[in-house]
C-alpha cells in the first residue's frame, strides 16, 4: 500500500516528525510519502490558518491519485472536505481518525491541544463528526504549535499537567493529542499516565 | 450606518443583484458599498470552491475597519469563521443571518438552494449554528449559481416547484432562497406562495 | 415603519425603560409605540406569573394589526405562542431575539437574568428555538424584577459579577441580559467588561 | 387516595367522559374528584387557546392541597408549569403521561392528535419532556374536539385510519391518543389495530 | 392485579427488601409475587455481571405469562430487552420506571448508585430511554452493592453526602437511587433533605 | 500482530466466511485465530439471542490476553462491553468498526440488515457510538441469518434492491453490511452499484 501523507503548513521539521511517526506503525509493505505544503502559514491555529493553508495543501496533493490514500496531517483536518472534492482516492484527516480510534478503545476521550484559539474549531469537527457525545473535553496547553519543537520547551509537562486533569475532572478513558507536532509525545505520556494517549500514528498498548 | 458587502466569487454581475436588493431594504441613512472578489472561482458550489474563494474574499475586506459591519453575500457563509478572526468589526453571512430570521418568523423553515452538491455544506452550517432543529429541510433545484441569471432560464420556476414541494411535504411555514443569486426572486416566490420566501436582503411581509 | 411593544406587566416604569432603550436604537423614520398591560401581574418571574400575564397581553395587542410588527419587551417571551395565533404581522419576543442576535456576534454567550425561578423558563426556551447549543451557561444574579428599579439598589454590581463569572467559567463570548428591566445598564457593563452584553435594544460595539 | 382531575375547556361533557375512563381504571380505594374548568375556552386546540385557559384552571384547582395529586386532563398538558407553581402536590398533565407510559411498553410510538394546529404544541411538549426521540410521529385527524362527542360523527373512522399509516408508515409500536375527548375510543382501536392505543386512563392489555 | 418481581442476582436477602417495599405500595387487591434467579452473579455490578444474569432472570421468568406484568428488579435494567422478546406481558425495569417517575415529579433528577464502574450503563440507559436531558447527574457513592446490607456500614450516611453535593451542585430536584438494595433508604433520606428521594416502590409526598 | 476473532453464535460455518474475509484483507505479519461459540444460539437475531451467547463468547474468549485484540464477530457488537470488562486487550465489535469505517468514507451511509427485529438493537448502538447523525438509516432485507448462506437463496438480490433504495432515498453514500454471514458479498455488491459496501474485512477502493 501506498499512502501519501500531506504537511499543510510549510514547517518541514513538523513534516519529519510525522513521517517518522507514521513508519514507526505502517506495515513493512506500506511506503509512505510525506510532503510539506509549499505555500501559506509556517502553522495552522484557529480558523484564519486554516483558511489560508488549504490552496497550498491542494497544490500538495496533485499527484494524489498515484496513491491508495491520503493522509491529512494537521489536527484541525485542514481542507478535508475540498481535498476530498478533488480526488477520488480516500482521504483522511489525523483529528478525525484519531476521534474515531478513541471511540473504539475508551467509553470517553479528553482532547488536549495548543492554543485556546484552537478549540472551537476541534469542536466545531466533533460535532460534525457525530462524535461529541464521546468527547469529555477539549483543553488548551497554551502551547504554540512551533513551540512544541523548541529545545528546552516545557511543553511535555505542560501537556501532562493537562491529561492529569482530563483523567480527575472529565473523566477521561483516553487522551487524543491535538497537534501533529505533539505524535513523539504519545509513548511517553500514555506510559506515565496509565492510559492510552494517542494519535494515529501511535499504537495503542 | 456604513456596510460592507463582499462576494466572495468574482462574477460582478451577481455582485450587482446583491447590491440592489440590499439597497431597496436598507433605511436612508445605511451606506453600502459592495465588492466582488478579484481572485477566486467565478461562483462557489460545494466545498472545493469555498475552500478557494476565501483568500480572495480576505482581500477585499482589507479596509473591513472602516465600517461597521460586514456581509459575506454567499450563502455557504465562505470564509465566515476566517473573516472573523481578520477584524473586530461585526462580520455577517447571509446564510446565517436568513436561518436566524426565518427562525423568527416560522416554527419550521425549509431551504431551496442550486445544486445537490451544496446540500452538505449548508446542512452542517445548520448544524454548526444549532438550527437543524428549525430546518424542514434543505432542497436542491439543481440550477447552477451562473445559470440563475442566464436569459430565458427557467431556474424561477423550478424553484418554485421546489417550494411547493417544501410546503407540502416538510411542511414548512417559511422559505429560505440558499444562493446570493436568487435574491430578486423572493418578492415575486413569496406572492405566489402565499408564505415568506426571504434572503436577508428582502422585506417579509 | 411602525412598531408596537407591549410589556405584559403591569409596570408602566418599566414600559418607559424600555421604550427609551427602543428609540435609542431605532432609525429616524421608525415609530415606536409602547403600551403596558392593563391587568395581570406586576413583574414575571417564572411560569406561574406568565400564564396570568397573557389575557392583559393579548387585550393590550388589540390593534396590533395596525402596526408593521409587534414586540413582547418580557425576556421570558411570555404569550409569544399565543400572540402569533391573534395576528398576522410578526411578533417578535426580546429574549427570541437577543438569543439570535447574541449567536451572530458570539460563539457563544450566558444569560444572566434575575431570580432563579426564572431559569427553567428560559433554558426551556433556549431548548425550544434550537438555540441551546450555542448557551454556556444561565445565571441567576437573585434580584427580583422590582428591585433592578430601586434607588440605591446593588442590581447592577452583583449582575456584574456574575458576568465575571460567565466570562471566566463558562468562556462566554457575550452576554444576554435576561430581563426587560436591564435594558439601561447594557451599555455600562459592555464597557466594563470587554465583551457584548446585550438585549435586542443595544447597539453591540 | 384521593385524585383531582380538573378538565381546563368548559366543556362539561368532555369532563364526564374523563371521568368515567379514569374511574374504571381507579382501584377501589381511589376517590376520583372532577372539575370543569368555569371560564375560558370551550375547547382548546393550539397555543391561543391554551392561554386563555389557565387562569380557569387554576381557580377550578383552588382546594388542590385537600387531595393527594391533581390530573390535568387537556392532552397539551395545558397550564402544567402554572400549576405546579401554584400547590406542593403532585400535578401531572395527561399528555405526559401518556408519553412517559407509552415509553414503558413500546420502543416508539406515534401520536394521533385532533386538528393540525394542535401538531406543534404536542411536538415542543415532546421535546421538553425529552421524549422526541421515543415518538416516531404526531397525526392530525382533522376532527375538531368538539366532533369527537356529535352523534354520528366519523371521527373513530379517521383516527383508526391515521393508526394504520402509523404504524405502517411510521413503524409504531404502540399510539397515543391525542385528546382527552377520546378517551373511550382506546379499547376498541387498540382491539382494532392490535397494537396498544392509550391514554392514561386506558388498561394497556 | 398480580405482578411478577424478578431479582436477577442470587441474593435473597435483596429479593426480600424489594419485595418488602413493594407491597408497602401495593394497592390491597394486588398481588406480589418476588423470585430469586437461580444462577448467576451474585450482585449485579457493570456490563460483565449483568451479561451472566440474563440466562437466570430468563429462567426465572418463565411462569411469566400468568401474570399481569413483570417487573425486573435490578436498577440496570438487567435483561430488559431480552425479557421482552420473552413474553407478550408488560415488563417493567425498575431504573427505567423510575427515570420516568422522576419525570413527572421533576423538572431534572440525579441518580445516587453504588460503585463507579456502574456509571456507564446507567448513563447509557437514560440515553436509550430518551430521558437524559432530565438527567442532571449520576453520582457513585463507592459503595458495593452487597454492602448496603451490612450490618454497620456507613451506607446511608455516604448516599446523604451524595444527594447533598447532586441538590447543591447539579440542582437536582429530585434524586433516584440507583440500586434496588437502597429501597428502604428512601423515605428516610427524602424526609432528611426535603425533596423526593425515589425508587419505583416509594410513595413519593 | 495476532488477533482473535470470536463468532459468538455456533454456526461453524459463518465463523469460517468470516475468517476467510479477514485473512484476505490481513497483511502477511498478521495471524489470525478465529473460534466459535461452543454453547448458545446458532444465529443472533435481535435482543433475545444475543442475552443467551454472550455467556459462550466469554468461555471462548477465555486466553483473551494471549492476543493483541480481539474482534467479536457478530454486527450486534453482542457481548461488546461485557468481554471489555474481562479483558485489558482492545476489543473490537465488527458493526462499531464498520459504522466508524464508513464515517471516514462517506458522508452518511446506510445499513442494510437481516430481518427486521434486529434494526432497534442495531440503532440503539448507533446512538450509543455517538454516530446516528452520520446514518442515512438501517434496512432489513428480510432475509434470515442462516439463509445467507443456503445454496439458491436470492439473498444478495434482496440486499441488492435495498441498497438502490438506500442510494436513492437515504442518499447513502456508502452502505454498511449488517450481517457478519454478508462478508462475502461486499465486493460484488460495491462494484455494482458504485459505491462503497464494506464490512471491516473489505477493502475499499
Amino acid at each position: 500500500m501506498n499512502i501519501l501523507i500531506v504537511n499543510p503548513n510549510t514547517t518541514r521539521s513538523m513534516t519529519s516528525t510525522v513521517e517518522a511517526a507514521a513508519r514507526s506503525v505502517a506495515s513493512a509493505s506500506t511506503e509512505i510519502t510525506a510532503l510539506t505544503s509549499k505555500f501559506g502559514p509556517v502553522s495552522i491555529e484557529g480558523y484564519f490558518d486554516e483558511a489560508f493553508s488549504v490552496p497550498g495543501l491542494i497544490a500538495a496533493m496533485k499527484d494524489v491519485d498515484h496513491y491508495d490514500a491520503a493522509i491529512i496531517a494537521c489536527f484541525d483536518d485542514t481542507g478535508l472536505d475540498a481535498a476530498r472534492c478533488h480526488t477520488e482516492s480516500p482521504v483522511i484527516g489525523i483529528g478525525e481518525a484519531a476521534f474515531h480510534m478513541a471511540s473504539l478503545i475508551a467509553g470517553q476521550f479528553s482532547v488536549v491541544t495548543t492554543l485556546r484559539r484552537s478549540v472551537p474549531a476541534i469542536k466545531h469537527n466533533l460535532t460534525k463528526y457525530g462524535l461529541s457525545s464521546r468527547c469529555s473535553g477539549v483543553r488548551a496547553s497554551e502551547i504554540a504549535v512551533l513551540d512544541l519543537e523548541r529545545p528546552g520547551s516545557d511543553a511535555q509537562a505542560r501537556i501532562s499537567e493537562e491529561i492529569e486533569q482530563a483523567i480527575h475532572h472529565d473523566r477521561a478513558e483516553a487522551i487524543v493529542l491535538g497537534c501533529a507536532g505533539m505524535a513523539d509525545f504519545a509513548e511517553a505520556l500514555s506510559h506515565k499516565h496509565g492510559i492510552p494517549v494517542l494519535m494515529i500514528f501511535t499504537v495503542v498498548r
